[in-house]
């Protein structure tokens, strides 16, 4: 059986809206069956043909789908609805999704303010409804096999972590650029929210981190830097960190890294050993005991844990990439549904998806890095 | 519009199968609609039902599928078959698909022997439909972008190839395991041919290298060994080849590799340079200039040609890996169907699959080198 | 002709003396020809003859040496002192050697304090004597392109560099291991200096990052630790940076990633590219333009600069190490006092090794460093 | 102490020579006394003052160096000839080195020919002197490491081996440009031998393959090239090899690989895992279990066996390359000499060094592969 998925904003020239639809595809486990696509009613028809949807499913507004679809009877209205527009669109139809019963799919950063995040998880709470945030890099199988690795002890306690994600699109005011849509909303503090690079990117980062090393952030301390001139949100930083049970971190992002593309990385160390993944490499996470030679663990090896192996499609040495990993928070978001329709209690490994949490806890880090980087003193409270 | 897909063989247990319905759905240009899934009924049925096809569109026989979907009205039966059984059981149904009007996507290699690949391509041609054999390597941008720079001269006139595919899954006898179907059927000659290695994968690295270089085989001498106690075929090889225009070439490809994945590669020199490829770094292509530093063009590069761009979904650094090779298979194929429907003559890039002419010098190759194999002479010409 | 060389530390069991004097025999412009290799007479005796020195050139103290061969005859008297003591004992001989008119070669870092690093630069302006420090990672051919490919302009003015030297040997509490000599006095504050991982290892990485920069510090933000329980120094630390012109930075230094070597780094970007080097990959720097595609420059290659170039021994493809690195720093300094012998004006290529300004910022870095960690406040201004 | 070494080629403006130079002083066990640097008596003379040799010694032609150098007092006159010259003036020198009571290292290939090197194994077993040929790639640690982990089972019984030695330096008539002596000689049949390529670098191949396999070469079948117009000598190969207990293998020499550098690189497959090494990473070996995770061996690490740790100089991290692996040669030489002297048994890995033995096998390659290359039939008796 397949999921009817609801989807708002992904029109025409959308980047990650095509993600969504493509990752919801993967798996056979949805099927997309309406849309407001655009608050172009004419965008969103248009996309809606392309798409193949009953032209009656393709709405105008994000609230006329979601009321006429709640009217529709329930075996043929959608089930999930998924939220792929500019942040300052999040909150409102999320909540609103919420509370016309349907479960909800959300792209990141969560909501344009902390604020909006507190409210939100009430509002989920509320609903008895199943959320989901796509912090996409937590579905890649070696990062959760990272995970995995450090919760069972294998690095021992952990002393120090390094997340980083460089990427160099940025380097020049490509928001000046006619038709750049992608930097011209990601810069622009009015649906961006108070932060560039650390909001677009720093959340990525700093959900890996915790994700991966299951510790609290407690302080932090912050540069953050607007390279290029005339941006309006910063496009730089880096940050120090105090994490939960004395370790450390450092989390670098920045969006003027000229010729990176996309590296996401992290390292972690502990007393016994480290480990380090990056995006580039996606199917390897390198596994360094403090004694004896590194080892390469890889995607579909026949000795890595449940949590990679349910989130591995193919025999190790096919490659699986970025629409993969994404495609993995939709099948887990999918398979936790179905198991609740079928009265089935889901298994840990498709429970492990971002969630509400996660989101407060990125949108809290929003707030606390910017306090921090316009902050003389040196460490802040990590506060939510 | 999506195509409606019809798919033989690819039931529960198979690993092709999968693959190939995850390829046709990522797109979102195929819609699954039919099937008959295995030759066991009960299978075939359980498969369908977990795919969430119609009880009616899942057929017991082959036969009763491709019968049965073509007397149905136009707007509702099948359009393109795939064919994912074993070797023995390609050309059948590829046959009675293409006789009663279908489009035919088969796995490769194409049939069980060259007569029958001969004969298959006298029926395509007679029937006027699209025919796809799924070479998936060549579905990633950067070994269209290698065969692009190549035609474009980028590394003068050939000398060299490289060409090779080790794996290391068959280093034990696994076909004596029980339950181990894909070692069972492919080291079995009555189900994989007159080939094992070279069948399965050798002809990978042949199609790769044809593909690449541009340049056909015209000789060839082969050491292939069966390395296993108790096996039957060949699970192991090395190919000299001499190729039209003067140029040479290694071809490599072995099972019994232990401790390789899959990693395919090649590499090309000529004149003025070389290039390489390998599959466990797929959206990398290094182009290696004879003078001047050597390049790493990225997939999603914005100076890669139109070939490798048409085949990207996503910008540079989020890496695209086995599945989306496939797909692009399986887009392409839907994009030239559609346009011929439409009544558009398909653009180059969309025409750039593999077809029927690369079936049959595939399955020229396993005849030939098994030929080679066996021969005392050095030199054996490569016949069609 | 060669220099002749004394030598002051570096009896048996030392690790650096070792590597120094490897070093500087390499390229056969020097002769090893006395030495006070230990406080120990037995010591210095027994190193003296396993290196085949002549008994009257082996001493017992540092004093004794200098002093005496000072009073051999011009054409007998070693020429250049190399001082490979820890850091404790650097600045008295130093100030010795070079107050009886020895050229200095000195370990980093400079001295055991900032004061005595002032000091020590007048004593060698004062001197007229040459005076080299071993910050070996200027050495590498690789380095040295990506300084001047970085003073040639080719990524526009700098934006962001990030440089870190991670290490795991001191991940356990190795100075409680009898024999452990090296982590014995590394991590001693009485022989080390106020700081632990930043003055060993952080200066390296310190002077990795203005020399290929080019840009001075001017400010810092550090956050040190000390991760292992008993150990009296810090052992692993993160620093913000702020260059001169506007640029920022982050140096990542700890000895406590389990399971790490020694694989110094440094990545640069500005408004045009960026570029990557590492030790691990020491041949490598990757240049990487905004547009078009990353490049792999390669020691040895045709196309690199002058100063790349005369620091080369072999042809590309042949890997040069560290020990090379080390080497040329030797060969420079040799190669500059012999052009002052014979009144001629070094090349630029030559006089390109860390000196004496180099010293002072690096002691200069320890202090602040120091006095950062210890401050709440964010920013401690770079005072020298 | 040290041992005195004369020289025999190696002038200005060769490559070879300086590298011998270079490696016999790194570790301080050699003093280079005497010399021949080439029949031009001028241009001996002025490489005998560059590198300060007494006037005295300094020859003009190898016979004078040998007659001479062997009358003086035994504690003068030289104890080792290093030969460096050009192939086809290998033998001669070598011959009566030997029979003047020297021991020789000597470069590769051995002779001109396979009688010459039959007649040298006569005139080496004669003269009881050490015998060391310069098969460089043997004296990197983690090749020494493949070995003696192939030796003790890691691996179980081997099956299948590639070795491959790509360069593109000669993908030009580089031989027809003015000034390049290294061309010139090494594509001249009166003065490389009968093999171009293959006698270059093939033979290093050849002994890689055999040194960490372990097994002795059968027979071959060969295809060897000719690329570059107006070359004489094969610039291009590619072998089929059998080895002794039924493993098999392939080995590929080009030099005309437009773009490559010098990557020699091995891959050995047995029952249990496959290991595999190449110079462009060389203190990296990849052990690749049948079943878990490939390690990453280190040269350094404190897991490595006696001979990986007997040639290394410095701690894991610290890159060691060709110089090192150069030097590894002389100074297992230089300590089996010493051995002898003090009437100490060598070690194990002090022997392990390549010698008489080898340099027949290598010859014995030369001229099977060419004439295998000239045959017809496929498989061609490996004899000696």
């Amino acid at each position: 059986m397949k999921l009817r998925l609801g989807m708002i904003g992904g029109g025409e020239g959308a980047f990650i809206g095509a993600v969504h639809r493509m990752a919801a595809r993967l798996d056979g486990l949805y099927e997309l069956t309406a849309g407001a696509f655009s608050s172009n009613p004419d965008t969103s028809r248009a996309t809606g043909v392309l798409l193949g949807l009953a032209p009656g499913r393709v709405y105008s507004s994000y609230t006329e789908l979601l009321v006429q679809e709640s009217q529709r009877p329930a075996a043929e209205r959608v089930q999930v609805i998924s939220i792929v527009t500019p942040n300052h669109l999040h909150f409102a139809p999320a909540k609103l999704a919420l509370e016309h019963g349907f479960h909800v799919m959300l792209d990141k950063p969560m909501t344009f303010s902390l604020a909006e995040a507190r409210e939100l998880a009430r509002v989920v709470d509320a609903s008895g409804k199943r959320f989901c945030l796509t912090h996409t890099y937590t579905g890649y199988p070696m990062v959760k096999e990272a995970r995995q690795l450090i919760r069972a002890g294998r690095l021992g306690r952990l002393r120090k972590l390094y997340v980083e994600y460089p990427q160099g699109w940025l380097s020049e005011f490509a928001e000046g650029e006619a038709g750049n849509k992608q930097a011209a909303w990601r810069t622009d503090p009015a649906r961006s929210g108070p932060a560039g690079a650390m909001g677009d990117i720093g959340t990525h980062a700093f959900n890996l981190l915790e994700y991966v090393g299951g510790l609290p952030v407690e302080q932090l301390c912050a540069d953050l830097n607007t390279v290029v001139p005339g941006r309006r949100l910063d496009d730089d930083g880096a940050v120090l960190l105090k994490l939960a049970g004395g370790a450390s971190a450092v989390l670098l992002a920045t969006q003027v890294a000229a010729g990176e593309e996309n590296n996401v990385r992290i390292r972690a160390y502990g007393e016994l050993g480290g480990l380090e993944w990056q995006q580039a490499d996606a199917n390897t996470l390198l596994l360094k005991p403090l004694h004896g030679p590194a080892e390469i663990w890889r995607t579909g090896g026949g000795y890595v844990g449940p949590f990679a192996q349910h989130n591995t499609r193919t025999p190790a040495g096919h490659p699986e990439g970025y629409l993969e990993a994404f495609a993995n928070l939709y099948r887990n978001f999918a398979l936790a549904i179905l198991a609740d329709l079928e009265g089935r209690t889901p298994a840990p490994e498709v429970l492990d998806y971002p969630g509400i949490v996660e989101g407060v806890r990125g949108m809290a880090f929003i707030e606390n890095v910017i306090a921090s980087g316009r902050s003389d003193k040196k460490w802040t409270e990590f506060t939510v």
